[in-house]
């Protein structure tokens, strides 16, 4: 403002004045004093603006694996939403335990953000629970975390989905990969995962020898009629546990991965070794990354833009009052679940007649 | 504050004194005060704190295609250097034409940030010069774009590398796939990219008809020596160029991709039409993607999140006065220039013999 009144050569308090339109400045004043601000585009401190209504302006999203097509679609979504909302985004990329531990200790968002979105973590509730602190609202995009409100796809109903697929043409034989990050952390969406998995081998009388193990968290034998192993996200690890599961005495007859880019993984090493799919292996996965098409990769599909866009709007929603219409329980915060599609491409058949040679119409 | 004197029992004006360490307050006193203020974690606005001190504590961060691993990675690159050092990233995700030519219309950023990092965009030099009018330093990661400092890799070099790697294999007919967005703008690398390829071709003594015209982005006749297809990124539009290649009447031995997302797809189209990597044809890109390994795609790799880093490291270096030393021209903005690698998978090979039939070995 003082360059503004420099140029025009009168007092500051007069250029607050006249931006301000307080009487007091002549109207020709006025004008002049408005054009050389706009040519010296003068703008008011957006900062020094919002704290004197009391709000940020700002909404921070805390996600780690940032470089994943997941999350940064997700966050793509709600910057979307927030920006023309006059919303700026402020990112908090966890990456890792150790970020992630020292995130929720310090919440450094705090005094900084009118809200809060948290793209699903593989956080305890301890630390997780730690956000109310902040007094602010806080979304989930992506999963459900403690009793925040949250958009997500149904997990479980997404699992079934792609395994009832599955033994739907003739698959007993069935293994899963599950993932988690290097620190061992559980995520949200890889217990509900195998739950569906589990209901829909159960639907078809296929049950693991010990269901209480496997849903707490423990690898299965590689022999038994439910191998189930637990890897690090990546396709190079999906590539190692198909090369881990063909080599077992009892290899099975399809895998359902938790995500498609593991199971591009799997789709690679089957064919390195000479594996066809879907004739000798059924591979399907839930996501429909953009690269699935190419790959040929039936999968269940989750909108994923959306899941950001909806978390967003939750958010706006929340600060404006007016609660958006969600699915929650009696006193619960909203749980908005966005539909899942089955996509079938060429990675899932029939399995083969028991004794047909590997790779013969390959 | 006002809780902390309600908790405490003293007037605000106390309190503030005791946090501030300012005389007039006994020891005991402020050792309560400050323990009930630990209690209820009282924190000072940042934003508060910050304007007094004259800087917003927060860089800006421009990017499209936040979804796509090359750009999620920059970012989290880049908010991991700017987090140790105590500054929040905003993001601001222009998606498109129409977004872009509004951000840097309307500079939305604007005293919100002590400056700007941009990853690099397909934006034309009039919009992209605005950016001085915010008055902040400027840095550009991922590519060069006008006069503002730059972490990037030597596109020009990288896609010789690639091209030489077809020629020494005994290459001479390849095509290149060249990519720009879908409002036609051209990405700053992409333009280097062909310069590269034109040059290890001309090196090996393969001209096509027309540089001039391919230099002005102008794609070149399919059946010429020199096949170039623009094509908006992707890999289905890597498949779709493919299958477009193949179907001519003199299709290449090899193909250059500009990035490997598209490889991906030209390496499924090909393999979907029969045709064998590399026996029939060799493809390369630049990027290593993280699934180029279990695709088995040769490519020159580019370190993405150290280019992030260093344009983080290098905005921190203009913020304390700092110049991070850089290969800058006299009195040009400092250009940092990081090293590719060759890395060759299973994606390329010699030429097939004239006249062998194809898919004879695949």
């Amino acid at each position: 403002m003082a360059d503004v009144a420099a140029a025009a050569g009168v007092s500051v308090s007069t250029v607050s004045r006249a931006l301000r339109g307080l009487p007091g400045v002549g109207e020709e004043q006025r004008r002049r004093i408005e054009g050389i601000a706009a040519q010296l585009s003068y703008v008011v401190s957006p900062d020094a603006s919002r704290l004197a209504r009391g709000g940020t302006g700002r909404i921070a999203v805390v996600l780690d694996n940032v470089d994943r097509w997941f999350f940064g679609t997700v966050l793509a979504g709600i910057e979307r939403v927030l920006r023309a909302a006059d919303f700026d985004v402020l990112v908090y990329h966890v990456d890792g335990e150790e970020e992630r531990q020292r995130f929720f200790a310090d919440l450094p968002a705090r005094r900084k953000v009118d809200g809060v979105i948290v793209v699903a973590l593989p956080a305890p509730a301890h630390e997780f629970a730690r956000l109310s602190l902040m007094g602010v609202h806080v979304v989930v995009a992506g999963g459900r975390m403690g009793e925040f409100e949250c958009v997500r796809i149904d997990d479980v109903a997404a699992a079934r989905t792609a395994v009832s697929h599955l033994t739907g043409l003739g698959h007993r034989h069935v293994a899963m990969l599950r993932t988690r990050d290097s620190g061992g952390a559980v995520w949200p969406t890889d217990q509900a995962r195998t739950e569906g998995y589990l209901e829909a081998m159960a639907q078809v009388g296929v049950r693991p020898e010990d269901p209480d193990a496997l849903l707490g968290d423990q690898d299965t034998p590689l022999g038994g009629t439910h191998p189930v192993l637990t890897i690090p996200f990546g396709a190079d690890h999906g590539w190692a546990a198909t090369e881990r599961l063909i080599s077992g005495p009892h290899p099975p007859t399809a895998i359902f991965a938790h995500s498609d880019e593991i199971a591009f993984g799997c789709l690679q090493a089957l064919r390195h070794h000479g594996w066809s799919v879907p004739q000798d292996m059924s591979v399907v996965a839930i996501d429909d990354h953009p690269l699935s098409g190419v790959m040929g990769l039936t999968t269940v599909a989750q909108p994923v833009r959306t899941q950001g866009e909806l978390a967003a709007m939750a958010m706006l929603g929340s600060l404006g009052g007016t609660p958006v219409a969600g699915a929650g329980g009696a006193g619960g915060a909203a749980d908005h679940v966005v539909a899942t599609t089955l996509v079938v491409r060429g990675s899932t058949g029939r399995p083969r007649e028991a004794g047909a040679p590997l790779g013969s119409d390959g």
